[in-house]
């Protein structure tokens, strides 16, 4: 078995605390316009617009389009369906770079930079390459390469976008490691030869996660967090 | 005009001496073979195949292909060319990989470090993803992404090679800056509306170097180094 040399990372839940973030903006969003919602919901609301959106292109029912323009469309649906028909266009606009802005968690800065000393770490996210460039400036995530889907030309969880995206690192699949905090997404890694991290991370959906709480399967490094996948890692 | 926001890089020869590197490879690698040969030249001689190889692709008489590969068939080329037909092909293989470990110049690793504090720093090289990313974990360069050929799908100076690049960051192309060592480069970064820096590398080319050793227009920024250019921009 060949050493690993590089991690892939899931982004959104694994390295970024999206549903607190966006939940946020949409807060500050709606008492600029004196209006009372509940921002998490709304947040899991326009997270949930984001696999069927996907799911087109992967089908092939649409051309591939990156996650900037899918997310803005998906708020558009949703604000709808809330009643805010109110948000002017800029402030769509504006409330869409939400996703460029989110934040890591507790250990997900420090921890990346005591990986990179080994590995090198890629993004292998379904987010665009600015989406992920402006969050890392903002979050301090230390990546050598953005790879994902604007690179691979496919989105997660499509074979390609493993194959591809190790590809691009002149790596063959067993060398390269996929870090997710989702089940799925390293079944589907896995299913293309890559090895395996999960590390947990409950709080994602909020304080009624279901989902995601244990490994499913006996990926090959299980964690707490980065700076103990590093720990694990002897990084 | 809105403000700089991305320092877009050239790589062989802006950041890195590639020349004293291969160089230095070409003639170990004849060390071990027992024979003697002017490692300079062959290196040079490699390098002149480069522009032809990656013209058949922006002349469309040739798909995409990336530059390792380019690299490696230039290099079968120029070996035959110099009667040096006995060396084998995992040599060969591995001789390819000296462009994925060339070190930078003096200034490079510190004055990057400096610029990253106020702008992304974006490779836009015609070096493919992998070349890249070894290049950058082996000579310490704190690229914040990858862009450039591979991922634009076109070889400088085609303009959708700077355009791509820019709309993959998000940004305007002027909020873009290219800095190289060619003026070459500059001109047809400019002719897509980036901003321009033009950093010497006298040496590039060794010893008799004639191109390049002035700027060939009004540059928004010349710089003797990174350092140098970091002090220019305030960073």
């Amino acid at each position: 078995m060949a050493p690993i040399k590089a991690l892939l990372f899931d982004v959104f839940g694994t390295v970024v605390d999206w549903r607190r973030c966006v939940a946020g903006e949409i807060d500050a969003m709606a008492k600029k316009y004196g209006i009372e919602v509940d921002a998490a919901e709304i947040a899991d609301a326009w997270r949930a617009e984001y696999q069927p959106a996907m799911e087109e292109i992967r089908a092939d029912r649409r051309p591939f389009d990156i996650l900037d323009i899918l997310h803005r469309e998906n708020l558009d649906r949703v604000l709808a369906r809330f009643n805010l028909d109110q948000i002017s266009i800029d402030d769509r606009d504006e409330l869409n770079l939400a996703w460029h802005r989110l934040q890591g968690w507790p250990d997900s800065a420090e921890g990346l930079k005591a990986l990179k000393r080994r590995f090198i770490l890629a993004t292998q996210s379904n987010g665009n390459i600015a989406l992920i460039v402006n969050m890392a400036k903002g979050a301090d995530l230390a990546w050598d390469v953005v790879l994902g889907a604007e690179v691979t030309g496919y989105y997660k969880p499509c074979p390609q976008a493993y194959d591809r995206a190790c590809a691009a690192l002149g790596l063959p699949n067993e060398a390269c490691m996929m870090v997710a905090a989702h089940n799925d997404d390293l079944f589907a890694a896995r299913q293309q030869g890559m090895r395996t991290a999960f590390v947990c991370r409950p709080a994602e959906h909020g304080p009624n996660q279901t989902k995601d709480l244990t490994p499913e399967a006996d990926w090959d490094y299980v964690a707490t967090s980065f700076i103990d996948l590093a720990a694990q890692l002897k990084c």
